[in-house]
């Protein structure tokens, strides 16, 4: 009988250590052992990772493989038709649940002329941020302990390499202070995220079994910009299309024939103006339809992020805000029809006059969790029909349709993801915010939907299981583009949430 | 008594002469020298004539005044800042009036690779038209006849090196007639109409005494589309400028951002379709206000012009046309907005998901002589401010202005030429009608205003003489473009034309 109070006090102990007290202890071996993680993240940096590069990409694949069997994982390489994922898996004994890890070890196609190093695979190590006078620290893998403003530059340092790094050395610090997790743990690492994860969708069904868990945690994704601890329990997904208006069979001459051969330009810019107001709302019928009004306490939600509007707007330098919702949060909860680009004749010294020959916009329509890709593709084309145009799906006018129709709009290169969201107030996602709020002190901002399209629905589909994201890096860390980079006190940050999950 | 009515009735004759009987000698001139002819037009093709190469148009300069001499004018090359111009002087006794012939020597940029030559300055003949299949035809300098369906290659072999070449040949013939002009010919050569002609212009106030004439006569561009001979009493100006739409500092991601971050190609699109209505009439406040309306005998002139407007719509196939006139030729007789080129972020294979920093168009509006450029950039300026725009000229809005305005667009890179319009019953104007229809038997093509632009105004205006478009080359040329020819038959019938104005 005493026994029984004695181990459940211990348990009850225990947890309490596991968010309140343990912070410290995971701070103090990331403090000890800082050269052995930059010396391993550096390693795992230096091995190219564009997607294409598929003999580099098995490299990655390999070394991390080794990486996990080293934490005391089983870990396999599962062939594909595209690049290898990596799958490992960590049995505890008396596991309350199982966790599986995503992230992603592709990173983004480089173009090193733009790059301010030799390489975007060769870190470097700067004091600060270079677009603040940052400067390299030479020789840094000599160091023992590192500035935590500096910041390790190269490709995939935030996307996604530092959180694999972190989640490793979480496990690291677990076994240094005689922990095991609370959970089993598969990890699953994809090498082919930033091309749409096309291989590890098409081993859902293979391999169903082996990625059941109870919630999937993604690791990807830049902290909230206050670089407060962050969870996001959607993303908004995406559908894209190009949107090409066709006029003259060639470019006419402007002077013979302006006024009088129609310029597809103009019919391209009249459909555009036609789907969106001077405040940004939609026209487009039914656009907004299947998303049910914001409930007070979503709105609560929403309104707790502490977004800073005046200092965006002020950075970005724009002196308006678009008004689908009442704040940026609501903003991201509703789908949005955006313009990413636009293309007739020639602009500069380039330009010439003449009437072209067709005129092309990209489009792209972010999707919240109730609108279906192809039901809002079918709204706009029903929108575009009822501006008077003809349309055809991927294929070019002939003569015979060019007679027929005065005007004429081809959609082509369809694509789209769709988006989820996690419920906030399922049991997983309240022991996660709990346990963050335990290590940290405090609660922490809790994104409804994050903006961006993360492109794993159909894995939380297939599984049916939640999945949150659980974003470290960052926020101004560069992602996609040249000098992207991680700050040191985010990877050490990352460990200590990591860990926390880990015994969660 | 009798030897003056004699000579009365030989005057008489001869005058008739001039017009009913002038076509069979010339042309049996021609058919008698083709190959003298084209071997100088061949000499001339292969002189590169870009008009930034500054070395080679004047090695075109030289031999052209050469030419000249040889046919008995005091031929001068007149230095300006840019090119040098051609000037030469033939003095008729007793002529009725002094003819400006104006043509000129420089041609378009060239791209070797579109061409399906070796060179665009080594002249090839192709027994009929490249895209209906033309072959090759080799040695051909050695030939003493040329089928009359066979084409010259070459870049200026329409634009303009043909008509000086007939020009020339025109005077052989009558030399060999024994006839001489019956007025004093000048002629001017311009080597910079492709880049507008600076410098031409700036010799206005230099050599005014040395233009002057009772008629110039402008030898450019295409017959009508019927191959019939034609003349064309105007032409249309041009003002062209970028409209440049703001939004944030630099490309946002549209997910983070799409729903809130305005995006500068939708207040770029709007702006454009507030412009000009479905039917292609102007939108722009005062747009049409300048212009009287066509009275019913300009109706009439209009109508005469043999336009096959279902043969065009089918060539270029367009399912309708503007309705700004009643048909094309009355459509020319109005200004034109016509969007040249349109860009935001990028389309195709490099689009990628952001709302993009600006996104920009080049509009070019074309003038008829009523319409004046700048009042009419103003009419524009008002337009895009009535739509809550604020407008910058020429500079990129900073953060202050960011901050304040909403709405942003910039107008830059403004640059115009003025419209003319020649009276069609002005005497010259009536002697020149009748001149050709004599030579040919039938009326020209009547142009009331050609849709393009000619940069001469300034000659016309500070001379204040009335200027006709007499062109000669195939309308099918491929003008400013790839594979640019002469139809042979169109040379020869340059020679008949031109021989005619100069016995007017």
């Amino acid at each position: 009988m005493k026994r029984r109070v004695f181990v459940g006090l211990l348990l009850c102990l225990s947890t309490i250590g596991l968010s309140g007290q343990l912070r410290q202890p995971v701070e103090q071996f990331v403090a000890a052992h800082q050269q052995e993680i930059v010396r391993e993240f550096v390693e795992l940096l230096s091995i190219p990772n564009v997607a294409a590069d598929r003999d580099n990409v098995r490299r990655n694949a390999t070394l991390l493989a080794g990486l996990l069997r080293k934490r005391g994982f089983t870990a396999e390489i599962l062939e594909t038709e595209g690049n290898p994922l990596v799958f490992a898996e960590l049995l505890v004994p008396g596991a309350q649940r199982t966790l599986l890890f995503y992230a992603h070890y592709d990173g983004q196609p480089v173009d090193p002329k733009g790059w301010s190093q030799a390489s975007p695979f060769t870190p470097v190590l700067r004091n600060a941020r270079l677009e603040d006078g940052g400067q390299d620290i030479p020789n840094f893998l000599a160091l023992r302990q590192f500035p935590p403003e500096a910041r390790i530059y190269a490709r995939s340092a935030s996307d996604d390499k530092a959180p694999i790094i972190a989640l490793l050395t979480a496990l690291d610090a677990l076994a240094s202070m005689k922990q095991r997790p609370t959970s089993n743990v598969k990890v699953i690492l994809d090498g082919e995220e930033e091309a749409r994860s096309p291989s590890l969708s098409a081993t859902m069904v293979r391999y169903r079994d082996k990625y059941r868990a109870d919630l999937m945690l993604i690791l990807d994704g830049p902290l909230h910009a206050s670089g407060q601890p962050t969870l996001s329990f959607g993303a908004r997904g995406n559908l894209v299309f190009q949107l090409t208006a066709f006029g003259p069979k060639f470019a006419l001459h402007s002077g013979h024939y302006g006024n009088w051969a129609p310029n597809p330009a103009w019919d391209l810019t009249r459909l555009l103006a036609s789907m969106k107001d001077a405040n940004g709302r939609v026209l487009v019928n039914g656009f907004y339809d299947d998303v049910p009004p914001l409930s007070p306490e979503e709105r609560r939600i929403l309104a707790a992020v502490p977004d800073r509007p005046e200092d965006l707007t002020r950075f970005f330098g724009i002196g308006r805000t678009e008004q689908v919702g009442n704040n940026l949060q609501e903003a991201l909860q509703y789908p949005s029809l955006n313009i990413r680009g636009l293309h007739s004749g020639d602009i500069g010294d380039q330009a010439r006059t003449i009437i072209p020959d067709r005129a092309t916009a990209e489009i792209d329509v972010r999707l919240v969790k109730e609108t279906d890709p192809e039901r809002m593709l079918q709204r706009v084309l029903a929108h575009v029909r009822a501006q008077g145009f003809h349309v055809l799906m991927n294929s070019e006018p002939d003569d015979e349709m060019r007679a027929r129709y005065p005007r004429i709009v081809r959609i082509s290169r369809v694509e789209s993801t769709r988006a989820y969201r996690t419920d906030m107030t399922l049991p997983e996602s309240q022991a996660l915010i709990r346990t963050l709020e335990g290590a940290w002190g405090k609660p922490p901002v809790r994104n409804r939907t994050m903006g961006g399209t993360v492109p794993i629905d159909f894995f939380i589909q297939a599984l049916d299981m939640p999945a949150i994201v659980v974003p470290v890096v960052n926020f101004d860390n560069n992602q996609h583009s040249n000098n992207e980079n991680v700050r040191i006190q985010n990877l050490w940050d990352a460990v200590v949430s990591f860990a926390a999950v880990l015994r969660m």
